[in-house]
Parts: C-alpha cells; sequence; structure tokens
C-alpha cells in the first residue's frame, strides 16, 4: 500500500482560497479568539504528521490482528495504546471540546479534516476518539456543571474515553421500543439494566475509564420516543477527591466478529443495575443525544472520505507504476514491454471517478462544516439560514459521501485488478471498513427519509428554497464567461432539483408513500447538484490564478470530468424518483 | 442466515415457458439424442437438493476456516472432502462434458443453472468442479485423442480436478507478457519452467491428482500474445498402465489470502522443469484457452447472480420478520410494536431492485445460454445468427451480471442493517466473495474493451444489428394490446441503444481513445437494453395465463418496476458515454 499522504494542499486550497475561513473565523467574535490562519496551518500539520506516521502503519496489522476479547476483558491491536497516547499527548482529544472544560473549542471547517486525516489513516483507530468526542458534544450541551466537571473534563484531557449506548437487538433505527430501564434512587442517581448492541468502543484497554451516554426508559415513562432518557454510566465510579473506585455494574458481554474495522472493539454491553447519572432533562434523552447528531453524521460522511482518499492514492500509485498491454492510441513507452496503465481510458475513468467524488465530497463536507460553525457561532439572519442549511444537509453529508466513498473505494480496488482482492495491497481492507459507514449512525435509507420526509416536506419545501437561492445567487453573481461551461450546467442542475422537489411534494401529498419511493434517488439528486455547486466554486478559485499552478490545472480538468461523466447521473435518478410508487406497492408482501 | 431455496420455479419458467427449451432441444439431432424435458426436470431437481442440503451448509464454515497451507500441503475446509465426494457420486463432473469420452453432454441452459445453483450455495465450492470443467472444455476441443483418453476421461469421472494457469506476477490482462518457458524434449514432451501466480485450485486435497493447463512459451517463440502456447501438466506423472506415477516437478509455494472466497485455494505455483505435453498447436496456445471463455465467462456472470440470489432470500426473509417503525400510511400491524420492514418504500425500492436485477440476470444469462447452444448445436443460418449473438452478449454476461450480483448482494446486506455487516449472518460474506467475480476471468474493464472495440467496433456495428433486429422483430411480432406498457420503453430504448452505437463509432473514427472513455457505459446500457427484451418476454408469458397465478402476477409486478426505476439508468449512462474522451485524455498523467 502507499504510504499515506494528507492532501494538506488541497484542504488548505478550500479554508482559505475557496471558502474564505480566516475572515469567516475573524467575523465570528467566539472563534477570533480561538483560531486564525497561523494556529489553523499548525494545527493541521501536525495532525498530519500523526496521522501518516503514528496511525496509518497501524492500520494493516490491527485488521489481521483485530480486538482480542477475553472474559470480559478487551485487548486492543498491537501498537494502538502506544499510538493512543501520543495522541493524547498531542491533546488532540480536546480539538473540538468546549474551552470552559478544557477543550480548544475549534471549528468543525478544521476538525472535520482531523477527523479525515484520521479515517484515511485507519477508521478503526478513529472511531475510540470519535466516539468521545460525539459523546463530549451532548454532554457539554445538556448535563450539569457537576458532570462536566467530573467526567468531561477528563475525556478532553484522553484520560478517559466515552460511548453511546443506543442500540438493542430488537430496537435500532425505531428507538422508541428500547427496554433497557432506569430505577430512580434515593441519591439522585438511577440503577440503569439492560441489554444494549453494537457499542464502539464499549470495553477496550486504552483508557482508564469508559463513560457511557446510555439511553434507558424510567418505569413510568411514556410509550415510544417521548418516554427515553439519557444517562451518563461510568465504567468505574468516581470517588469525591476524583481517584477511580469501584467497578460499577457494567461489562462487556462480547464482541462482533465483522467484515471490516476490525480493530474497532463493537461491543454487547451489560447494564446489571449499573449506576447512573441523568443528562439533560427526563424522558428528553433523544433530544439531548441527537444535539451532537449534525456533527456526528458530518464526522460518519467523512469516514467515506477517508477510506476513498486513500484508496485512490493506493490505485493511482499502482496505475502509474504498473505496465499491461498497449495504448489504443498507439505505443507511449517503446522502452517498456507494456505501457502503463494511465494510458487506458477505463482505468482513467475509474481514477477520474475517485477524484472527482472525492474533491467533491471534501468541498461539500467543508461548506457543509463552515454552515454548522456560522450555525453555532453566527447571530441573526446568517445564523438562521446556516442553521437551515445544516439541518438540511447533514443527512446528505452522512448518506451521500459514505455512498460515493464506498463507490470509490471499490473502483480503487477494481483498478489494482487482482492485486485489490488480495489482502497484502490492503484495498480490499479500505472496502471492508468504509461498508460499515452506510449502514452506522443512522442507515442512509433512514438519512433519505430524514431529507425527504422531516426536512424538505416537513418544511413544505422551504429549506430547498434556501439552498436553490444560494446556488442561484452565486451564479447571478458570476458574470465571468470562462465560467459559463459550469455555470449553465449547474443552473439547469439547481432549476431541476427544484423541480423535483416541487414534483415529489405534489405527489406526495395524496400518497406519503411517495415519499419514501422516492427519498434514496432524492438524495442523490440534491447530493450531485450541491456538489456541482462546490465544483463551480473550485472552477471559479482556479481560474482566477494568473500563473495556473498543476493545482490549479488540474482542478479545473476535475471540475470538467465532473460535469461531463458524474453530474449526468441526475438524469436517471431523477426518471426513477418520479416514477411513482404504484411499481412498488402494488406488489403483494406474498409476491416477493 | 436463511436455508438456500433453489428457485426451481423461475428455472422451469424461463426454460419451457419462456424460451420453450425443449422444442430446441428435440429440433437440434445432437441434444435431442441426449435431454428432453422429464431428463431435464430430474437434473434441475438432483441438483437442487445437493445444493441445498450438501453444499450451502458448508459455506459459513468454510469462510470461517478457509484454506490450510502447510509446506506446500494444501487442506480444504472441514466437510469440503465429503461433499466433494458426493458430488462426484451424483456424476455432476460430467455434466457437460463430452459424450466420447464419458461427459453427459448437456447443453448450457442446463449447465447454467447448475452453476447458479453451486454459486448460491458456496462459490468457493463451486470453483474446485467449475475450473475442471472449463479446462475440459479446452482439452476436448484442441486435446490429442491420447491426452484426452488419458486426462480428459478422469476429469469427466471427477477423479482429477484441472486448473487454468494464466497469469504471472507482471503479467495479467497482458498474457504476451508472459515468461513461463516450455522446453521441448526427445519424447516429444516439454519441461515448463515459471512461476504461475492466481491459480484457483492449484493445490488441494479433493482428488487424487490435478491437471494443470498451462500457458508458456518455447525458446525462439514469436514475441507477444502469438508466441503462446498451451501445456498440460500432470501433477502427478501417469503410468503407462494409468496408475499415478511420480509427482512431477510442480508445487505449490503460497496461498493467497483473500477479502472473499476463503475456502477457494488460490495458488502461486511453481513450475520447476516439470513434465508437459502439447495442447492444440504450437503458438496457438491462446486460442486453445479462450475457446472455454464463452462458457466461461458466461460461468462467472452466473457466479454473480449466485450470491444476488442467496442475498436477497436472506433479506427477504429478514424484512418479513424484523419489526421497526411504522408505515407512512399509518399503523400496518396494530398488535405490533411495530410494522414489518416491508412496509417502507425505501426497504422496497432495495429488495425490488435486487429481484428485478437478479430474475433479470438469470432470464437473459438463459437467454445468451441458449444461443451459446444453438451456435454449438444447431446450423446454417440459425446458428451463425446465435454465433454472432454469442460473441456479442458473452462480456455483457460477465461483467453486467457480476457488476449487478455485487450491487445486489450489497443492498441485501443495507437491507439487515447493523446485522448485515456482522459475519453471524452471512450477509456480508456474499459481498466479499461475489466482489472477486468483476474481477478475475478479464477484467470487467477488460470485458467492456472487449464488446466495445472488438465486438462492436471490430465489426463495424453489424453485430449491434443483429441484436437490434432481434428485438426489432420481437416488437414487430407482438401486437397484444397489454403488451404496449413494455414495448414502447423497450423499442425506445432498442432504438437509442443503435443509435448510441453509431454515435461511439463516429467519434472513434477521429479518436480511438473513444472506445476506452465509453466502454463501461457502453456495456451497461447494453445490458439494462438487453434486460429490457428479457422482461418483456417474461411478461408476455406471464400475461398469457388465464388464471394469473401469484407467480406471473409477481412477474408482471417485477417487469414493471424494472422499466419504471431500472431502465431509466440508461438516461445517464448514455449521457456519460458520449461525453467525449477530452474530460478523461486532456489532463497529463501528473495532474492526477
Amino acid at each position: 500500500m502507499a504510504d499515506y499522504q494528507v492532501p494538506l494542499r488541497d484542504m488548505n486550497f478550500l479554508l482559505y482560497d475557496v471558502f474564505k475561513a480566516d475572515q469567516l473565523w475573524q467575523s465570528l467574535p467566539t472563534l477570533a479568539e480561538r483560531v486564525d490562519k497561523e494556529t489553523a496551518e499548525a494545527i493541521l500539520q501536525e495532525c498530519a504528521k500523526i496521522a501518516e506516521q503514528e496511525i496509518a502503519p497501524l492500520s494493516r496489522n490491527g485488521d489481521e490482528v483485530g480486538v482480542n476479547f477475553d472474559n470480559g476483558k478487551v485487548t486492543t491491536a498491537p501498537g494502538y495504546k502506544q499510538a493512543f497516547d501520543t495522541y493524547v499527548e498531542g491533546g488532540w482529544t480536546a480539538l473540538g471540546g468546549e474551552p470552559a472544560f478544557g477543550g480548544m473549542g475549534m471549528p468543525k471547517m478544521l476538525t472535520a479534516f482531523h477527523e479525515e486525516m484520521l479515517c484515511s489513516a485507519d477508521i478503526s483507530f478513529s472511531l475510540y476518539p470519535g466516539l468521545t468526542a460525539g459523546a463530549g458534544l451532548s454532554l457539554a450541551k445538556h448535563g450539569s456543571d457537576e458532570l462536566k466537571e467530573r467526567y468531561l473534563t477528563r475525556m478532553y484531557t484522553g484520560e478517559w474515553s466515552a460511548t453511546m449506548c443506543l442500540t438493542e437487538a430488537h430496537a435500532g433505527t425505531d428507538l422508541g421500543m428500547i427496554r433497557t430501564k432506569a430505577i430512580p434512587q434515593d441519591d439522585n442517581s438511577y440503577l440503569v439494566t439492560g441489554t444494549k448492541i453494537f457499542i464502539t468502543a464499549g470495553e477496550h484497554d486504552l483508557t482508564d475509564n469508559i463513560v457511557h451516554l446510555v439511553l434507558a426508559k424510567l418505569p413510568d415513562a411514556p410509550a415510544g420516543p417521548r418516554g427515553i432518557s439519557l444517562f451518563l454510566v461510568p465504567k468505574f465510579h468516581v470517588n469525591e477527591d476524583e481517584s477511580l473506585g469501584d467497578r460499577n455494574q457494567v461489562s462487556c458481554g462480547s464482541i462482533e466478529h465483522k467484515m471490516g474495522i476490525h480493530a474497532s472493539a463493537t461491543c454487547v454491553m451489560n447494564f446489571d443495575g449499573a449506576k447512573g447519572y441523568l443528562v439533560g432533562e427526563l424522558n428528553k434523552g433523544l433530544a439531548c443525544m441527537f444535539t451532537m447528531m449534525n456533527f456526528e453524521r458530518i464526522g460518519v460522511g467523512i469516514q467515506g472520505i477517508g477510506a476513498a482518499v486513500r484508496s485512490y492514492q493506493n490505485a493511482l500509485e499502482y496505475a502509474k507504476d504498473r505496465t499491461q498491454s498497449r495504448s489504443l492510441s498507439g505505443v507511449q513507452s517503446p522502452d517498456k514491454e507494456a505501457d502503463s496503465l494511465m494510458v487506458h481510458g477505463d482505468v482513467r475513468r475509474m481514477l477520474l471517478n475517485m477524484k472527482a467524488m472525492n474533491e467533491g465530497s471534501r468541498a461539500l463536507s467543508t461548506y457543509i462544516a463552515m454552515q454548522l460553525d456560522i450555525a453555532t457561532y453566527g447571530d441573526g439572519e446568517a445564523q438562521q439560514k446556516a442553521e437551515q442549511l445544516v439541518a438540511l444537509m447533514t443527512p446528505i453529508a452522512k448518506a451521500f459521501f459514505t455512498d460515493l466513498g464506498f463507490e470509490s473505494a471499490v473502483a480503487g480496488q477494481q483498478v489494482l485488478g487482482g492485486h485489490g482482492y488480495v489482502r497484502e495491497w490492503g484495498q480490499e481492507q479500505l472496502v471492508r471498513d468504509t461498508r460499515i459507514a452506510q449502514i452506522y449512525e443512522g442507515t442512509n435509507g433512514v438519512q433519505a427519509m430524514d431529507l425527504l420526509a422531516r426536512k424538505v416536506a416537513g418544511s413544505k419545501g422551504q429549506l430547498v428554497k434556501v439552498f436553490v437561492e444560494e446556488v442561484q445567487q452565486y451564479i447571478a453573481k458570476n458574470t465571468s464567461e470562462q465560467m459559463t461551461e459550469f455555470l449553465q450546467p449547474l443552473a439547469k442542475a439547481t432549476t431541476e432539483l427544484a423541480q423535483l422537489s416541487q414534483d415529489i411534494l405534489t405527489l406526495a401529498q395524496d400518497n406519503p408513500e411517495e415519499l419514501g419511493c422516492a427519498a434514496n434517488d432524492y438524495l442523490h439528486v440534491f447530493g450531485y447538484t450541491a456538489m456541482a455547486f462546490v465544483w463551480a466554486k473550485m472552477a471559479e478559485v482556479s481560474f482566477m490564478q494568473d500563473q495556473a499552478s498543476e493545482f490549479h490545472q488540474s482542478k479545473l480538468h476535475t471540475a470538467r470530468y465532473f460535469y461531463a461523466r458524474i453530474l449526468p447521473r441526475c438524469q436517471s435518478l431523477i426518471a426513477s424518483a418520479t416514477a411513482g410508487s404504484d411499481a412498488m406497492f402494488d406488489m403483494p408482501e406474498d409476491l416477493f
């Protein structure tokens, strides 16, 4: 496998040339105090070092060895503990945390790149700090100061890690059905009993304590999702002097054997009257848990990008090096027995698909992260608009980036032919590792419904208008003639997206099933259109360079490829999305 | 995992209702002697038994345990030897073989279903007899009677297995570069020296001897593919009395560790002056090897179908059983805490995609197998036309069925959510196992070039006309009004395919790279159009039933789904295929 090289140039291009992050940070008082361009560049550089040098080398062996489970004890793969310690020493566990409790409070535009680097290096590793950061967001927002002082601070220092315990064997998407119980005690604590499955990092040997955030129901709670509360349940009790006390009544019953992310401990967690503390209000647990969802779902989307970027780097190195057959245009390398794979149109197709999707995803992810930062730190109309865009685009980030990431990982494997199927080249691991990102944190089908039913239909199309107007204003403001090749098809795609949204909403007035039937196609049309928007922005900046550098030339070529060969995917998707639900619901269940 | 159930009903529907196989067999004298409907039904029934009861139960454990390599010795997974013996006792190794040497000479229309059953049960297992059958075709066609008497007969009895040794570390797609040498000896034999990689079933414990068919070059052979000869190299020498003699100088150096098909031994084979015998003429080795390619490539295509069918069965069982959330139309199962997954549009989308693609692939595969049988056993104009259709559609069978098979396997995994990602449900194994079918036996990119450059451009579009006219005649003959819903879009799709073929050939006149850039999209447009053709045929037969049975109703619903939601994929593919090669070749290699 090629050594992982963090695409720092592209990240900085997006931050400062395309999205003017430095100006944005300056304009938001909270962020202006915390970060400027110089700090941000130093952060990314340091992060790149640890990703390339400490974490990436662990990935292959982590996949082979996996996680060891022995009688409740979980041991991570060789090297994990040491790399995690290095990561903690670097202060990375505090990167996105609340400054009041020891966090660095960096904007999502930066932490998103940190996440991408970690995922390119090793998705399994990334999940240990990743889940802790996610739980930290929820705790920071909803926990009492006492809980935050006691637990959150030590999650930020990296001494302790955290989990999110939602799923039960019979309740995944439908959390309203969970059966885990919490019984109130006289001392204001609760005794939590139940079994949670698919708990990432539920048990491991990287930290001294593990802080579980657990969804459970009080005995007299209302039925369904309105009866769910959120509890903090530590693996070890914490004494008044902050030293660790006895083991709490929570244990790991087994770990899952999975298709990929072998080095991530996916645990069955048994809570057997474990002492827990309420986070937020009673029966508002789902809301507390979903606080972090916008951050987390973008993060899972970025997992798809991470694996795809790695796959591209490997495939490109292989394609340049491997010689096989001659170009259709005649011999290109007469000194060699055959030409390199780079001369073959179909290999270029696979590589350019990957490059256009990966860089397009990174750009769109940065755009969404920027909206999240404005929504979090901005005010007034700009803040409101950003909040709307975040609500709209978070399910797209999660599902679209992971679907494209998987496609890209598979394409990279295909470039290597048989060598892509054997383990030693690493390509097949990326396919297995990234596959999970389409499933967890809400399956991509659930994301599509979140987008179309909750966000689009729920706002009667209003949220779509916010996005469409943003693009249309961009097009209207941009009168440069050389941009016509992009702006014309972008305008057309945007109009078609608006029309599609309207058409589906009209169909769904008579039959709500239209939403479920169209959701997946719709999400992808939206994704490709939004990606066309950010590719236009990247092209615009690249045109602006007086002496167009190789970097900017590459951007322009890739933008053209995206518009010529990827954006047309919308045509079929629109045809399918508007084909009506009859073809899907006329068929009785017995005929399947 | 759901118990595997062979879709016998669908297979018989295709054979007798849609493609009138019994009438065809009657009309071809050679086949009339060998097979009739009664025999064929008995064969499929018996084959279903062994696939369901003997082979399918091995798959999961075979994946877990894999193949053991110890100092040149390869041991297959527990149960494999016993199941293989049962398979041999049933006479299945002779199914497609030449009757003159002990084969049963069954038509491809039947052996194709036998292959599908084996692949649904366990792709790894299927490869041991599969490679032997493939090598048998080449030997039957090109070997001397002496070689056939000595080796082929015992491949048909199942006493011995066979391999195809093509790939070397530096030479995969480009076999002209192979370095394995064959030195002529005085006794008419050759000493073969070289290393072959990715050799399926190169070494194992299922049979007493292994017959390797090896591509090698004589020292004075012409450079490139015209200097390749084919040799038969047995693992053990065979004495004059047909008993086994000493070990030949061929050994297994190691086995590959792969993403899937863990129970298939993928070997590095070292030939170290191994005694071999020429098959066919000197320097005509590639042609001898490619004799079986039409059969083999359809067979690999069927691997995609096999895994996808299994994935559908599992996903459907899960979707019916699993309850999660409520229908958009309101509560469907008030007695349960939630409705089954079957009420959700997006789940139906995934299942119907699978069903439409799987049954469409099986129908198209049967159609191509029929052409292969007519090409093999027919005469006159019908035979010639069939031969053209086989040449045209073999790369489609290989690439399209495996691309769709992979998509379908992934969709089945998605239906199970997190349970699809853990190993115990078996869905993730199907994804890993079927992935290889897109790669070996000529990558799908190579297939696309075979179709577009060799077959379509090579015939100046003539072969496409044969197919287009076949469809147009079918449409013209069919005046039933109720078929309009299918025939109208079929006519449109066929016209668009013809136009696309013409457009690409015109583009390619100026620039041959257009072929490489369009090949993959083109193959898929052709595949979906051909699939629309067989879906129309299936719908036609289903309409004919007086009392439409559930089976035929299901066919009609699925046909409608295919036309509404899958056939429109052509629109985007056509746009991409005709976007021109500039977007792919303007970019210098350094800018990737």
